[in-house]
């Protein structure tokens, strides 16, 4: 679902024809969903590039405004400024069995092309969707990693499904949302694409363009929730940056998420990762690389355009996401069915 | 002027008896004011507390959002995690000399008590108020940060004075704005108060109260303004914090900024810098100290009273300033003045 | 074996009764070593402190140094200054079971004594063992990590055990050292302890007390080794310091890998994890905790301390490593070995 | 004088012509000194590079180890990876001064060529030169600093001389070293250059060449001094890098001095600012940059490089400064006259 159907509009930068982070070109996206008694919980993948990414890697960026969380692989991507395998993102408790899965997976794309591996960086990020799944079970296992791999693809569901299977965002059903803005340097198009996992934010500060609508919402809910969860963001797009420019780019995120009501509770790990397909670092044995990059005085627009693109993801993982029961009859409301319901004007 | 005298209020804490900064006890405020035919700049001084800070040093902690700024002293804050002069705030080009002039001050208050000094670390923040101010003349002298910390007080004012008399927010006349959030742990009562020195954004950005009130008002003026200033965040509070629990906090500022329409522009330094008047570092020739310090889990309450606070002094900033004519001709509008000229409904 | 029967003697501080990080009461460590045809490596944990350390957390930091490398956790650590698992050292590829494997443990800990658990932070430190070990195995397996655990103590073995069992320093047969040095605040004695999984440096360039013995023993060698590895250090301490203090002292373990020959190479993943016992975060429902610092102009000594024990850690893991043979053929020489059969003077 | 010329080699790699930063094509150096009853102090200036700086930038990077100084300037350099300045050497309370003649002297630059200046970033980096020097004269007045970049020249005097004219190193008379090292990437060489304000470290603690030569020293001399001081590297190149691969180049410069005896103490701030010649920023209306960058996997030299220049750099300021009476009567021996006097084999 879109959410122009749904009369809102976010900021003023075109959109890309998705609307989804897969308007970057080569980016896909699959979900492994697990929808059992105890298990409201799963795993998405973002492929950031066709081909060997290990080989060929892209430049990469990540950025930690709250690290209350347990996302795994930052520490080499701040040094290098590289993304070396597809980005992973789970339950709290599963970010280890899903790294090792992406090392397998790894290995098995490189021993296809003859690559040496000996050594492999995962990206495994995470929210913790407690509140509807059994999290201490740690569902998530290899097999749902080589399977939301192998779905991947430009068209892919929203809300809760994937890694947003379980999570909460602003104490109603939040789950994956995504979205996508262009902007024009010279001749050309680029697109910056925003995928987020929500799981963030009390209902009560829920914003929706401006709006305080949450104070509107919370009384029809029996209980406030915490700002436990954390929100992760992917950001991919297709301008030539480094990883510093990318840096700046990404942070622009937060400004989505705190415009939609975000207060950065301390529960919440809010991280940002980001890629460009670029410049992209093909193997060579030439001692230079040549590059572009985006003169930063420009730099602006490619901001405004994350800011907008993640404000959007926000709301399509609520838009998109039906309502969940979870592990043990904890209940989490779709914006969609609170709205229908309780006949609240949008 | 007060912002609910203009029917508005942010977030939902109580704030202090002054709703300024200096509801934090002992914390005071002085400006200097330079507004002649080709200077409209000046500097303003938070003094956190009384007595000798370079020999009783404060804890405090610095966060950049943006570092596209020049300002002084954060690489020891960082290190250290104290406070140990006034913290001073400027036009861009005069952050040197006013620095000097810190110096000279602390060695002043140290020959007074007999305190030795060879070292010092002066934080000196700046905006760029070229846009209305002959920046290059650096008009801000060593007599103008004596005279602004001979008159601080805990009652100062607000708006186009002292490092806010050449700056604009969001297209608009901005300058200093404070505001401040109580909040309870136990029986007792904290008080978390921002200063901010605002000068970014772009009016078509401006929120108010998540009203897009800058789209209303964009058309009344000719040009845009170009997000190309700085906003610097002073926090104080008397909740005892560490410098890394301090740091949490003061980065919360960023909410305040972006519900009044930031983008964190490029050009724009987004920096904050905070300080506790507990556990004050009181000199010593014991080898131990005993703090106090809030549970991590508590700091939620402390984030949203920043984050409210920082939004109102944004607003604070733009509702106290007076339209100001500056070097060239240039004018930047108040908010009240165009709200009342053109007969806008607030 | 300790360096002293070597005839060395690192720094000038004198070492806690074991020369070991468990100087530092409570600390235990325990290996699991895995060497069998294609298998040269293995797990070592250090538990930090006796009890449930997930419900009773420590104050912890880290410091990044060279993030070429996979280490797990640190974003959390950065972030809350706490430690709540055992840290685990393992090879690069292993590190996303070895997660899962302390998930797996923190619960078991936690129903014990019904600390409710829906979130934890494993710390897993890495170095890439590949020259002798058949790293895409991932031969390290959830029992390994249980069985590691369950041999803890305080007296532990040192050289090529656990994580060591595979790792290459400076050419030579590296493993895990420890080491421990003592000072004094007032009347009382604190412990400064290091474990390193040493992994790092090209035998060309080893110093032993200052001399370039690695370039008298390089010619003995058939082939250089570049410098590919990673060096992994875990400081232990009972000094009452934040998490800041903390930081700024196993930074200071650099001093001692590059008195050693380091030259902290591309390749090598150079990451210092610490803990403190004192201060323990003992769960509570009070707002507010009391502790103690130690005056931030005496660290100087507690650098002192960690630089001298990371060098001798170094040695320790050198002198105490046996030659070993690896996947494929590849041989690693110990350094008694080298000095021995080549009648090298010392 | 040359270090050779006394007998000491470091590293394996060959230097450039003048074995100082200013082998990095048009790279100068100028002091101004001041040397009378009270003071003992003076400013050094690199010019990275000819012609305007401010309106054609050229990449660089900072890194702090230990951030307990008031390096100035660092903030910006983090965030946009560039520098628009000369950069500054003084003493630590004059660095507001020096701020503000490297504003003035930005101007006067910019309003020869035309190019508009309303905001610009001066690095400024100090030592505590307090031991010799009544520092808080701040005898470093605006004029010095012009008089030290009209002079600068790639042949200038190290030693006792402008930024080091009161330094302390290891307890003798510091000041300002400087060396290069060559690399070769395809048929071409590239140079990295070093220069050093030194001001840190115990004289028991020196090491030259893996020798502890201060231990011999150390009776010699009537007290010790406390490891109080700073260090400064600034760090040149022409090697094609990016900021990021640029501040992992200059981080490598604390190997050198380390490998001096230094224990990065805590009174001592460990700063590091480097730039490249390479894809220098001209000024363009293009929204996109072409630029060359090393492949990563090849650094490993350009570190060895920086470690090598930078160690020899500290000995350079040793050996070239001459013994230094300053206020107060306080001397500071020359290594090279503790050398003759005491007849002690080097």
């Amino acid at each position: 679902m879109n959410i122009s159907e749904f009369g809102i509009q976010v900021g003023s930068l075109p959109h890309g024809p998705r609307n989804l982070i897969s308007d970057v070109a080569g980016v896909t996206v699959g979900h492994a969903t697990i929808d059992d008694e105890r298990s409201k919980t799963g795993v998405t993948v973002v492929l950031p590039c066709p081909g060997n990414v290990f080989r060929d890697k892209l430049i990469a960026a990540s950025y930690v405004l709250n690290g209350f969380g347990k996302t795994l692989g930052l520490v080499q991507i701040d040094e290098l400024g590289t993304l070396e395998t597809p980005i992973a993102l789970t339950n709290t408790l599963n970010v280890g069995l899903v790294h090792d899965a992406l090392v397998e997976y790894s290995i098995g794309v490189c021993k296809k092309d003859g690559t040496p591996l000996r050594s492999v960086n995962p990206v495994v990020c995470e929210c913790n969707d407690a509140a509807l799944n059994d999290i201490q079970l740690r569902a998530v296992k290899k097999e749902h990693v080589f399977r939301a791999i192998e779905s991947a693809s430009a068209d892919f569901a929203l809300g809760d499904v994937g890694c947003g299977k379980g999570t909460t965002c602003h104490g109603l059903k939040g789950g994956v949302g995504s979205a996508s803005r262009l902007i024009r340097f010279g001749n050309d198009t680029y697109t910056v694409g925003v995928l987020m996992q929500t799981n963030h934010g009390r209902l009560s500060d829920l914003m929706i363009g401006g709006e305080h609508t949450g104070q509107r919402l919370a009384h029809l809910l029996e209980s406030g929730t915490p700002d436990k969860g954390s929100c992760i963001t992917v950001v991919a797009t297709d301008l030539p940056v480094s990883s510093r420019q990318l840096k700046r780019i990404i942070k622009r995120a937060a400004v989505g998420l705190i415009r939609n009501g975000s207060y950065l509770g301390h529960g919440s790990g809010d991280i940002f990762v980001g890629f460009t397909i670029a410049n992209r670092l093909f193997e060579t044995d030439e001692p230079f690389r040549n590059a572009r990059f985006l003169n930063e005085d420009l730099l602006d627009e490619a901001f405004r355009a994350c800011a907008e693109a993640a404000e959007e993801a926000v709301l399509s993982s609520l838009l998109n996401a039906e309502t969940v029961t979870g592990f043990g009859g904890t209940k989490r409301y779709s914006l969609r069915e609170l709205y229908d319901k309780f006949d609240v004007p949008k």
